[in-house]
């Protein structure tokens, strides 16, 4: 579907801010996780707003003419969050850049929403702060994407998740109204917490302008390394061992034994292909007893092997695999693409039980199926690799892949955990939150942009007005 | 007003589930922080549900007759936040009060909001485990206050607020609909977070009839004790220092010296009617290295005291004057009552100039303002003390009262940073939020609850329909 987006050109915006070549629309048509979706549509027009007051504009005159409007910045999300479903107009926040306020003396910072999450940590490095929950793809992803996302990483299993460092946002409604929410004090019972709701919204409530982050002081302290088990069992039942026992430890990762052995493949390596357990210890004091408490935990399901250093190139060395773990898996056979990153989350007892699952579904229905991710968090990522050119291996991946989904919620976990639903998760929301959480979540939606202007035709599994979308799946109909 | 309750005797609840008589109607009139108001109205009925079914027939049937339900308690609400400003039914929650289920592999434990705080404490403490972010009337208050309010307390400067510890809600909505938000995951990217929406939410959106609690393992090192100092700016600048060095610090509480004076007439102790600072440490290794970081911060601000102890009985005697202060101040001076209870919270910076601002306003408009609380935080609460029968103090404390309001705003803090709304603060809400933010809540507010069943005349300044509501304040008309 195309729109008629030629009001643009009556709004208040340089030409440099107004694009409706194919060139500069296209690219926008595609994240990390659509590259090969016919659901992701091209807009008809990008706008590069600078300024709230742009934001505004769009949005209110798009809402007039019936035009979706759809957030997009760094094209990193993996469920086609910032892609257009319905064309229109993609608006593209990565010029509102700046640091709008910094204000050391209470660990705060104001940004807007196109800035790169690590030019907040640089930014902001001479007074000895960083911004903590940063994800993995936190060097090329915005703020305002993560806040879109609630995204998390590698190091929520110590410090949180986006949300658990996000004061307050300035955000424009689809009727171009300005608000704010939240405030500069840590904690406040004032009103309703319009900052969670608009967290992980994906851009479907309002437009992001600023984000207030709160900051925190670099630790002391900082161990990092690997440990190498004999048995995915072993490496599983320890991190929930260490994780129930509170260990302090700021980053715990699985890469499990397939995974090792595409990494190894990959950087040419001689670890053994058994699964490993990436670890990263801050602290202020007292680093080396969480450490010794991590070894005996680990000591007590048979680690063959616990490396730890202070040094950065060694700790570097020793996290190689994990850090490399995407482009080994990519690369492993030119025949094969993962399908659709699976991102489910469950309690921390059920970890070992989802992993463990995941490796028997593979085998018993001849799939590769390599699993890593921030196990601490209780966090799977799990690539199903298919060739794309082969319908029944494809199928047999989507099932598996929504076996893995319906089992994490029958632990009571979640479709994702830290990548959102966008396009891809749509059919998992209902089974999730039941049909009157998510009835209720419409009509918030519906209260908050009657006309469906912003990003529309995410999230829910069916259109504000009930109509079911087509979507992603397995044949098999269930 | 009066309602006709007597639609409530169709509905399937044993005889002692309901109840029209006097006795049982008007102490549900009334809260901690509304003795003395005719706001508070009387309600018509009061129904005490047992099961999440009855809290929905009855919510179901009251919408169908057009009448309030206020849900209710303990009563230890400091705004009138659940004390019915329309009459109508009080639903008394308390006889929810079961733990659901208890998960300690996952540090997990579902109760009926019904449950005191500190029988969630007393039901893990075999497994070592407690709920961090009980606030000071913990083991009086029920959990299901503490989430209409988004409770917070003493340890909140380490442990987070309320909202940070649920994993998920049971909720019943104004038309009788079960739903149920988030998950068992430590972190949810999906949909909208019905969770924080509800939380503090006062009751306005929906009951919440289970709460998902996560919980701690216990620290292996408690220390607490107190510190003196010469001056309030002393006080007060070491504080805001401690925390912007990040001094690992579970309690930190200030007592002014006017408190202090106060507590040493109640208790009868001897010590220095001088600005305190209460202190305790968590942690499970390293807890001598904080402690002697924060006493080293607090020597180069002239500290003349420090004491600190790792035996129960001494930790008690040293928190005493903390302890006991709201009996203190309110047993002070017959002829004098405080104002309502201010909980101004700004960003950590600001605390020493709302605490010596307080004291500034008080001596300049003759007017005792004792100021105390969770200083960790940038939570003041300070009293206002008035002759209740001299209107000319009543007014002149009135103004002080919401100068302080207003000064906390300025600096981008909250007006309530852990009390909630309620009736007593609705005037802060558009100052505090802004009108677009202000008219967004009332929006989600309609969408959910569109014939304002649920606890009407909380939270807004307005009425749904837009009329501006009576309230409290100083007689000048600003």
């Amino acid at each position: 579907m195309t729109h008629d987006c030629s009001f643009l050109e009556a709004l208040a915006l340089a030409d440099d801010q107004l694009s409706f070549a194919m060139g500069r629309r296209e690219p926008r048509a595609a994240d990390w996780g659509t590259q090969d979706s016919d659901e992701a549509v091209v807009p008809d027009a990008v706008v590069w707003p600078e300024s709230t007051d742009d934001v505004s504009a769009v949005l209110a005159a798009a809402t007039d003419h019936g035009v979706p409007v759809t957030p997009f910045a760094a094209g990193t999300g993996l469920e086609g969050n910032a892609v257009p479903a319905h064309g229109g107009i993609s608006l593209d926040l990565t010029r509102m850049d700046d640091v709008i306020e910094y204000r050391p003396e209470d660990f705060q910072i104001d940004v807007g929403p196109g800035i790169i999450g690590t030019d907040v940590d640089e930014y902001v490095a001479d007074d000895g702060l960083f911004f903590p929950p940063l994800p993995s793809s936190g060097d090329i992803s915005t703020v305002g994407g993560m806040v879109a996302t609630d995204a998390s990483g590698m190091k929520t299993v110590k410090y949180g998740e986006i949300a658990d460092w996000v004061l307050g946002l300035e955000a424009v409604l689809a009727d171009g109204t300005v608000i704010e929410t939240g405030s500069r004090a840590v904690k406040t019972s004032s009103g309703y917490n319009l900052t969670e709701l608009l967290i992980g919204s994906e851009g479907t409530l309002g437009v992001v302008t600023r984000v207030t982050l709160r900051l925190a002081g670099r630790p002391e302290q900082i161990r990092g390394g690997r440990a190498i088990f004999e048995t995915l069992e072993d490496a599983t039942e320890a991190i929930s061992d260490a994780i129930r026992t509170e260990v302090d430890v700021a980053r715990i990762e699985l890469v499990d034994e397939l995974s090792a052995g595409m990494a190894n493949d990959y950087l040419g390596t001689d670890l053994p292909d058994a699964p490993m357990v990436f670890l990263e210890f801050h602290a202020n004091h007292g680093v080396d007893e969480e450490i010794d408490l991590c070894r005996t935990i680990f000591e007590g399901h048979d680690v063959s092997r616990f490396e730890m250093s202070d040094d950065d190139a060694e700790m570097e060395r020793l996290w190689k695999a994990r850090r490399e773990l995407a482009y080994a898996v990519r690369s492993y056979d030119p025949d094969l693409e993962p399908l659709h990153p699976g991102d489910v989350t469950v309690p921390i007892s059920a970890y070992p039980k989802v992993v463990r699952e995941a490796k028997r579904l593979g085998e018993q229905r001849d799939l590769l199926v390599p699993c890593f991710g921030h196990a601490g968090d209780g966090n799977v990522h799990y690539s199903v690799l298919v060739d794309p050119d082969d319908p029944e291996m494809v199928d047999r991946g989507e099932r598996l892949y929504r076996d893995l989904v319906e089992l994490a919620l029958e632990f009571g976990g979640t479709a994702t955990g830290e990548h959102g639903i966008g396009l891809g998760k749509r059919r998992f929301l209902e089974p999730e939150h039941g049909a009157g959480a998510v009835e209720t979540m419409r009509a918030i939606k519906r209260a908050l942009d009657p006309t469906d202007t912003l990003n529309p035709g995410k999230l829910f599994p069916e259109t504000l007005e009930g109509e079911r979308v087509r979507e992603r799946g397995p044949t098999d109909g269930d």
